[in-house]
């Protein structure tokens, strides 16, 4: 069994990239020509994925997006054909899930037996017994909300608790405890470069940041990388969606996309060196 | 249209009960004789509902049972026939959701109109952004973890912030920022007297509060209710269920199901007396 930390490592390695592409796929937005109903948003995702598989280290499946339009088997059947044909990529369940220790037990079910992803997204609001089912999935990845990329996260993620801010004290958790299988990640926003720092400098070098944040959200990638690399000049899992995959909404989108994330790509392992 | 705040009220007074159940349901604890597949599960919430429905105030759909065996049909299903039958009922999905805004609103739309739940819980760990596309459906409830019912909680939730705890902070916030139009609710853990009085204490009579933790997991009835009632003796949505829903293993699980109902039913309203 490869543990979470091959995987995410031999995933870098392959293309050379840190790059993620979220598939936060909608019906309005899609180009068209894609055929009817559900099958248009599997194709859409499977046309992206073929257009960018050498580019990148994964993929992020935004699960809202699915839930919304009753489009669950859409998730399931972009996995499998990822997985199927791109096996060395890492597959990320984005849910924010996250609930007491029996509930735990049924969304880590859903994300690593129902979905097969190599990791999925958990909030820490309700602490270690919530992550424990999800952690107890050794070869799997949990990658637990830090500091998030949205305006509104400094509300409760930059509280001071004694001498730290809460996002901190979740990074040393994080690090100290939660980590103790190697199979721990981190969301951090790349629209925040100076905590994005903070959070690396406490974790040390073996734990992944997951960055949204770049592309729509405005987070400058220079700035990220410099900020959230470890000393290896990697360490991190770069995500963007919208600015990949809606490049372009006419039929050209796969080559559209394909050009943002090579340039993305370059833009990242300029800033890595 | 009925607000949030009426359809609650609605609801206590209906059947004078604060009493949820919560339809954890799962195959593997399933009564024989069900039937195969997805259809067992449905059969036995609708016959738990039947059983139960002039007793309660509301049920809670967990999401969790249901995604992790590809049973997401069932939460619609078991709502469809939960509004149809008994429409002065309230009914939550409990799927603990949040994300940044654009994410947030496809959760939101997952809940309010995939699956037209009356109210949604929801992580407030991303702050005011990732709430407000919930909270932009005003006769919709919007139910915000506060201070959760599992060991765990005090970990993220007691945080010392200044001089306040974390989670009396999300109370705060609450009461003076999220309530605005009237549709918010937060869950406190009947597990913990102590909390859910302070909680009580600083949002005021209003607002509701979700009681998950009684039965299976140890709240006491008693103090959990006189810690959290309002002042007019109601203000409380007390869920229970393993200790409802597998009250028998045997073909008497409806009859069991409403037996355990009505214990729970008077000394609850014992206690808000």
């Amino acid at each position: 069994m490869t543990s979470f930390q091959e995987k995410v490592s031999g995933a870098w390695s392959k293309n050379n990239s840190l790059l993620c592409v979220g598939l936060d796929s909608e019906y309005s937005k899609l180009p068209q020509g894609l055929g009817p109903g559900i099958s248009s948003l599997l194709s859409f995702n499977c046309n992206i994925v073929d257009a960018t598989a050498d580019l990148v280290c994964a993929y992020k499946l935004n699960a809202a997006f699915y839930a919304a339009c009753n489009a669950d088997v859409v998730i399931k059947e972009s996995i499998t054909y990822i997985k199927a044909r791109y096996p060395h990529l890492l597959v990320i369940l984005d849910s924010k899930r996250g609930d007491i220790g029996n509930t735990s037990q049924m969304y880590a079910r859903e994300a690593f037996e129902r979905y097969d992803a190599d990791a999925v997204t958990v909030s820490p609001y309700l602490g270690t017994d919530s992550l424990e089912p999800f952690l107890s999935y050794k070869d799997k990845g949990t990658i637990v909300l830090c500091r998030t990329s949205n305006p509104g996260a400094k509300e409760l993620q930059d509280l001071i608790v004694g001498e730290r801010k809460l996002y901190q004290v979740v990074a040393k958790l994080a690090a100290e405890r939660w980590n103790a299988q190697s199979n721990l990640a981190l969301v951090v926003g790349a629209t925040y470069p100076k905590e994005l720092a903070e959070v690396r400098e406490i974790v040390g070098d073996e734990i992944p940041l997951l960055l949204p944040g770049i592309g729509a959200q405005g987070g400058d990638v220079e700035a990220a990388v410099k900020a959230g690399r470890n000393r290896a000049g990697r360490g991190l899992i770069i995500s963007s969606s919208r600015g990949i995959i809606y490049a372009s909404s006419g039929a050209d989108y796969p080559e559209a996309a394909r050009r943002e994330a090579s340039k993305l790509v370059a833009q990242i392992n300029a800033a890595r060196a």
